[in-house]
């Protein structure tokens, strides 16, 4: 199973976030993870297309999330970058062949696609239950109180954030 | 999150191999699945390679389960196919940039990854808690017991299987 190298990008961005009560500017969030900001515009992109976001223009514009941290979760990170379709895609496999279920007998999810759809929510709900501001307080637990404070600093050139 | 196609019809027939106490040859499974050959044949070396099936030489030769489908789940076919590793895959943006943490103080997983690996955890438990046999009863369950007894007979021309 594969995801989107996106998602990483997206919460750590998610996390940098809440620690400024100021938008930051794409180009300083490139430069705080030195990666290519063209790479990490697609997935700013993302999660503002999803709401998560948004784009405060002007001299001191850039990006802040839209709501506070302890109501986006990881799930809706998730599903702005890598999608919100099923990792395990049914393609009806039963209706094939010579002895092939009539599709009038198919009107539920084949048993093979209930399993793996079960485990997914499973995945799913973990994810649901944890926030933006779960993660930023592992982080302070992680790294210490000063760690978010100084990314703040950095990222607005004020210890006040 | 993407899951290789091939899951799908490596778990068919698994399920399928679970009604013959006879080796099925690959071109059967394919004839009865409508799909080609080629592409069946890498599903099923991937689960010989595996251990999860194994290749019967000779006239009467063709795949057989290599022990009960009570003890093969569907998080071992998931692996077989489409591989252990992670979904999330953790690249330690911590570690980069101006504010880096460096490398010694990183020694655990970084709070992101932790979350990203319990919600996969909770996947692959679910998938571990499935069996083929589980499966089967399903199947049976669902399309009625004559379902897959015709299979069987259509797999190897004898209704006793």
């Amino acid at each position: 199973m594969k995801m989107s190298g996106g998602v990483e990008w997206a919460l750590h961005c998610c996390v940098v976030l809440t620690t400024s009560s100021r938008p930051v500017p794409a180009a300083r969030l490139a430069e705080l993870h030195d990666v290519s900001g063209s790479y990490l515009a697609k997935q700013l992109q993302a999660l503002a297309r999803a709401g998560l976001i948004h784009s405060v223009q002007g001299k001191s514009g850039g990006y802040a999330l839209t709501r506070a941290p302890q109501t986006i979760s990881v799930l809706d990170v998730v599903h702005a970058v890598d999608g919100p379709g099923p990792a395990f895609v049914c393609t009806e496999i039963r209706q094939r062949g010579p002895l092939a279920t009539p599709p009038a007998d198919c009107t539920g999810a084949c048993p093979i696609a209930r399993a793996m759809w079960a485990a997914e929510t499973a995945w799913r709900d973990a994810l649901a239950g944890i926030s933006i501001a779960d993660l930023a307080r592992d982080v302070d637990v992680d790294s210490g109180p000063e760690a978010l404070a100084t990314v703040r600093a950095w990222l607005t050139g004020d210890p006040t954030g």
